[in-house]
């Protein structure tokens, strides 16, 4: 299917037919791995995901959610989570990113030896670039624990409409409630929860939901007109 | 191009052919256009985009991206912000969600005028809901203006790879001198920055940066294991 088809024909959808799809950890690990060839910041991969399937953990997960029903009737329910400590992750990140030439380690003096010196160094470089970019920097943690998770959920509706798997976006959460229900730790953020499965029988298809005209949302070379 | 082989094929395109590609605002805006096909929670649509393609204002983007090289490469960059009083707008997306059928105003006692006024008093209802969500709670603010903007950011990037545009996503800029040099109200945050354009023709295909195995990212049910 068409990325451009997959954006047209999915839905935010309402009401899931309960139990409508068998959706086993498999499909639903497969489905997380597509989703995160999303890109992150120095490649930082600051994510988590935590998979509901269970009948009594979705009761939890409903109450944590304002007993929204489309809750208890999905198959499945992914919990995208942000890691704010993703930083933590820099040595191996800054090796990666040498290694796959994402950053030229610049000329070396000679070939060989002399030059996996020069990388090994560059990565101690960029690790601890990479770390001052978070240590000190509360705003940047945090950005960095919603944009890149978000990336990653919005490729898994595109992914699920792909496979024929219908999807709705919840971020009406209480935050608190879901560490406490699912032992999140504060590390991590809970960014959106991805409810999956099959829409319910009774409901017609959905309307698409007015999107907003460009110029109410696009500037051009700079937003003075604002 | 289906969305698997997008995801596959995207790269973030390190360095690009100058000028290699001429990006016109139509484009461009289409490109925004079918990315905002995104969910957005309530339907708010917290977003705003800054499209630079002058040669001037690419210098300036430059210059708030550390002199990253490919901001001046790149034919042209999406700044790709998120609106933290995106629910001011609550009225207005009240009455669309409850128009298209997502929040069900519930049975009407008599059909006709009676159900407009109940549809008119729940769309009222919802939208203090909605307002009283962010209204005081500064995090719920910061997470709207950063996951939801990133959603329509991975699009971006799913739409311009269909359509053979390269990309890659920038979160390395001062967030100062960006709201300086592009007169970014404070309401408004930068989230990330889309260069697009074609790829250098000096550089090879890039290979894929890896990818962290499953086992370290998924879990199952609830976090207690971590």
């Amino acid at each position: 299917m068409d990325v451009s088809e997959a954006l047209r024909s999915r839905r935010s959808t309402r009401a899931f037919e309960p139990d409508g799809l068998l959706l086993g950890r498999e499909v639903l690990e497969d489905l997380i791995f597509e989703a995160t060839r999303a890109p992150s910041e120095f490649n930082l991969q600051p994510w988590r995901f935590l998979v509901v399937r269970d009948r009594e953990r979705k009761q939890a997960l409903y109450d944590c959610c304002f007993k929204q029903e489309k809750i208890r009737q999905a198959s499945a329910l992914i919990v995208v989570c942000g890691d704010t400590r993703g930083w933590e992750r820099a040595d191996k990140a800054a090796e990666e990113l040498i290694e796959t030439g994402y950053f030229d380690p610049g000329p070396a003096a000679q070939p060989g030896q002399q030059s996996i010196q020069s990388a090994q160094s560059d990565a101690r470089a960029l690790a601890e670039r990479i770390k001052n970019t978070y240590l000190r920097d509360e705003r940047a943690r945090i950005a960095m624990a919603y944009r890149n998770p978000a990336l990653v959920a919005m490729n898994l509706m595109l992914v699920a409409t792909e496979r024929g798997i219908a999807s709705c976006p919840i971020a009406g959460f209480s935050e608190p409630q879901l560490r406490r229900a699912f032992e999140i730790p504060d590390r991590f953020v809970p960014v959106v929860i991805i409810a999956l499965g099959m829409p319910s029988l009774a409901m017609g298809r959905q309307p698409v939901k007015p999107r907003r005209p460009l110029f109410e949302v696009v500037y051009h070379e700079d937003m003075a007109s604002w």
